[in-house]
């Protein structure tokens, strides 16, 4: 990014103007900045230049894609459904090769793991880099410097922010498809492969030009549901397998046995009985952490004590949250993910489990989302600073690891609180000033550790309305100094250049921070 | 339209060049106007400029109204789902009318008779035209030459088209909801004033600068199913009463009794049969007309004999279609519309009777729709030439009285049928030329009278089927002779000027034909 102007943001971050040669517009602050114009849109087709029968099957990939006019420099998106068990996009880009295209910007939803082989692809510049989620290797690739583009890193509801108003503009979608049929109708929650639902891909089916849809249980016309509506898509292509059943499960859905975090959990239900969101037709969502999981199995149990029923619960999906649907504890799921096999049953045969989208869910530039209406939200976060800002995305070493996911799109529940351990592998949580922000402080309203609770000093409510419960509440700076003593003091500087490798986006896509290149 | 050139469009009509001050494209063939271009947009929002507990309830429609910046020369549009039972829209008007505001065009889907009131909006210029089907009165006040704008007929398929092509800018929806919450999410399959569903109005919600939702049944949120998402909602109001549930149910859905119309069923029926159509796997469609529900009886029963299951049947949905999927008849009921309160509980009971639009149904300028997937159609009209040429907007008087509905859309299914009575009130049916055209000979195969059965030379394929059959089939020009001598002769020629009072476009944008002011 030599020649870039940069400027400092409304959060003290500095960012560049630019990034991959697109003008950038710097954080203002929450609410702060007014988009304008038009939402972004898609070519006029017509009937008859598709298959009257509804017929759009076409026998290889290669041949959809160059259908679709596949050329050097265009963007390919993809949704991550399958997670770490897609076995799809990596195909895509071995046949982009041999059609010896370069230069493509690859825009995933998220790239996990299994896409490692992408970065043989960056190295013989068939992609020129990869615009989504990086996580693990693909993040460690940019982190290093490697990426011929720069990272940038959006939450669920920035990438549809992204697309809509025409900041992304998608040439080929590739939407891996667990059931369609030949219109190309899609639906994520049956098949061999059932990931649950497609709501990540709904964005890229109604902006892209061209839209293929990749299934490996093709049924007759029509599929239903239609989470993909066939009037968006283009070709449809049958492969034998697209996805690991194990792997689109996720791995990350399994309760903490550890007894820290067991404990922090358990804090954590107790702190929001404690501040009175507990009550009949509240909502709440947890993600899929470890962590978040056993907050939701306390949380159950104070449920059925005070024999309270939720309005509704946020998904991401797993087993836990299903069987409180089924006991009655709520009267839905708003799911974006489904996580394990209950959860893509559950969505398959419940009609109390519903299918949401990024749009429905996140979409800052829409007229209200689901997320500011959610009573409770607990997440994760890799470093919380004294001021309750937040990082996701990078570790303290400075490596980009992670990507955003729904967690800044979340943020704007009516109480967020981010149940974490004090430190992991001895180095604290807890920093004067995390090394990538992604979530302004303002918007983080408790930390939650083994060391105590800290409640952010702008929610007198919540400070008022726990005073007298018993928790341990304290300043976060006292359970930070606890930590730092603890640990031989605060970690070390990350050792980074000055080189912008990646800048993550705030979630009405102005640049809230950048990402620096590790130092060799 | 004084000063407005008229060209014979490739149909051989007589069409202007320009329609309410909007230059029009004559009607070029089926399949042969090639649409350029983007599709139309709506205004980036945010978040925050909307309550953010999610709750859009304004107390009074003239508050919405006032807060959605209602000004002169505004256009209005609005959903029929609730046919002649709408209670609402006459309201909408008297409202502006209070505010002074003037020059509206009203584009609903389309209007009823229980509308006629607005006729008085128009004479005192608070409406200047209404753009959208005529039933009834307002046809007629048209057809007589007294409204101050063109009348502009399009199919269900044609208006999406026009509303997506950019042709048609709405700046305020207003959508009657039987159930809503205070978010915006709305469903027509429940709540006191239940429709169904409300496809009709989902283009306006998608593409109108503001969205008001009017209900009179306001549920906590999520209502679910949200057939209209609430972050495209700008208000909600709540009112006592928006639909009259008797009227909401067509009264068109009563099987016939008439002997003739009965046996024309039956013969459509034993047609269907005849040409191999009815297999496992098939599809149809028939309207809610008396004729056509007595043919999904006899087609039912043919079925039966025949072990066959359909894969889908096409709503306009009524409880003898509902019983054919409860029996098992069919995989699926695609449904665009529900005529009774048989269809309205299973489209909210069963997951196999589905929710469509006219985007997935009907809408030409997509990646493909559903009409053209349907085996065979069974549909009405008014006339038909010996050219298989139909109208079903205009009565032989030359009276604007019916709008299109998703007639035109249905012609291009793979056999397309149409059972009428040879005459009515003495007045042949089949005629030289019809008073107006709406849909093109060549996409009508069969015409089914009480005289006869009469196909489409060009549908050799048809005529090869069928020829042992047994049937009474015959040239066209024969059961239009034999009618002829049988009443007396063609019918008069209309008594019309040659002033302009309406289009009927063709389901690409189009004109397809001018309908005449009535002479006095």
């Amino acid at each position: 990014m030599s020649g870039v102007e940069f400027v400092k943001n409304a959060a003290g971050r500095l960012v560049p103007l630019e990034v991959n040669q697109v003008k950038q517009v710097p954080f203002k602050g929450v609410g702060k900045y007014k988009p304008s114009g038009e939402k972004a849109s898609s070519p006029i087709r017509m009937c008859s230049d598709y298959p009257m029968d509804g017929n759009k099957v076409v026998d290889f990939l290669r041949e959809a894609l160059e259908k679709c006019g596949l050329k050097d420099s265009m963007t390919i998106s993809s949704h991550h459904h399958f997670r770490n068990g897609d076995l799809l996009m990596n195909q895509v880009f071995d046949i982009v090769a041999e059609m010896g295209v370069k230069d493509i910007r690859w825009f995933p939803s998220a790239a996990f793991p299994c896409h490692e082989p992408i970065i043989e692809h960056m190295k013989n510049g068939v992609v020129r880099w990869v615009e989504g989620s990086l996580n693990g290797p693909l993040g460690r690739f940019a982190s290093e410097g490697n990426m011929n583009g720069t990272a940038v890193l959006r939450s669920h509801g920035g990438r549809w922010q992204a697309v809509q108003d025409g900041e992304v503009h998608i040439d080929i979608a590739i939407l891996a498809a667990p059931t369609a049929d030949p219109f190309g109708n899609a639906t994520g929650d049956r098949g061999p492969s059932a990931c649950g639902l497609l709501g990540f891909g709904l964005v890229d089916s109604l902006y892209a030009d061209s839209v293929i849809v990749v299934t490996d249980n093709l049924v007759p016309f029509p599929c239903i549901p239609w989470q993909i509506q066939g009037q968006n898509v283009d070709h449809v292509v049958v492969l034998d397998k697209i996805g690991d059943p194990e792997k689109i499960v996720s791995g990350t859905t399994r309760l903490t046995r550890s007894p820290d975090r067991l404990y922090i959990a358990e804090l954590t239900a107790k702190f929001v009985q404690a501040a009175g969101i507990i009550k009949d037709g509240f909502s709440f969502q947890a993600g899929a952490g470890g962590t978040a999981l056993a907050f939701a199995t306390y949380l159950r149990e104070l449920m059925k004590e005070a024999h309270t029923k939720a309005r509704f619960i946020r998904g991401g999906s797993t087993k836990y949250l299903v069987e409180m649907l089924e006991e009655g504890l709520t009267d839905y799921i708003l799911d974006g993910q489904t996580f394990d096999l209950d959860g893509v049953r559950s969505m398959r045969e419940n009609p109390n489990h519903v299918n949401t989208s990024p749009f429905t869910s996140y979409n800052w530039h829409g007229k209200g989302n689901f997320a500011s209406m959610v009573d409770v939200v607990v997440l994760g976060a890799t470093e919380v600073d004294v001021n309750f800002n937040a990082n996701v995305v990078t570790h303290s070493d400075g490596y980009l690891l992670h990507g955003i996911g729904g967690w800044q799109n979340c943020l704007f529940s009516r109480c967020t609180i981010l149940p974490i351990p004090s430190f992991r592998n001895r180095i604290p949580i807890i920093v004067d000033e995390v090394t990538t922000l992604v979530g302004p402080g303002e918007l983080i309203d408790v930390i939650v550790t083994e060391r105590g609770i800290a409640i952010n000093p702008i929610r007198e409510d919540l400070i008022e309305a726990t005073k007298r419960s018993g928790l341990p509440i304290h300043p976060i700076e006292e359970i930070k100094a606890e930590v730092d003593e603890l640990v031989g003091g605060p970690p070390e500087k990350p050792q980074l250049t000055d080189e912008v490798i990646g800048v993550v986006k705030w979630v009405d896509g102005t640049v809230i921070d950048s990402i620096f290149k590790i130092l060799d």
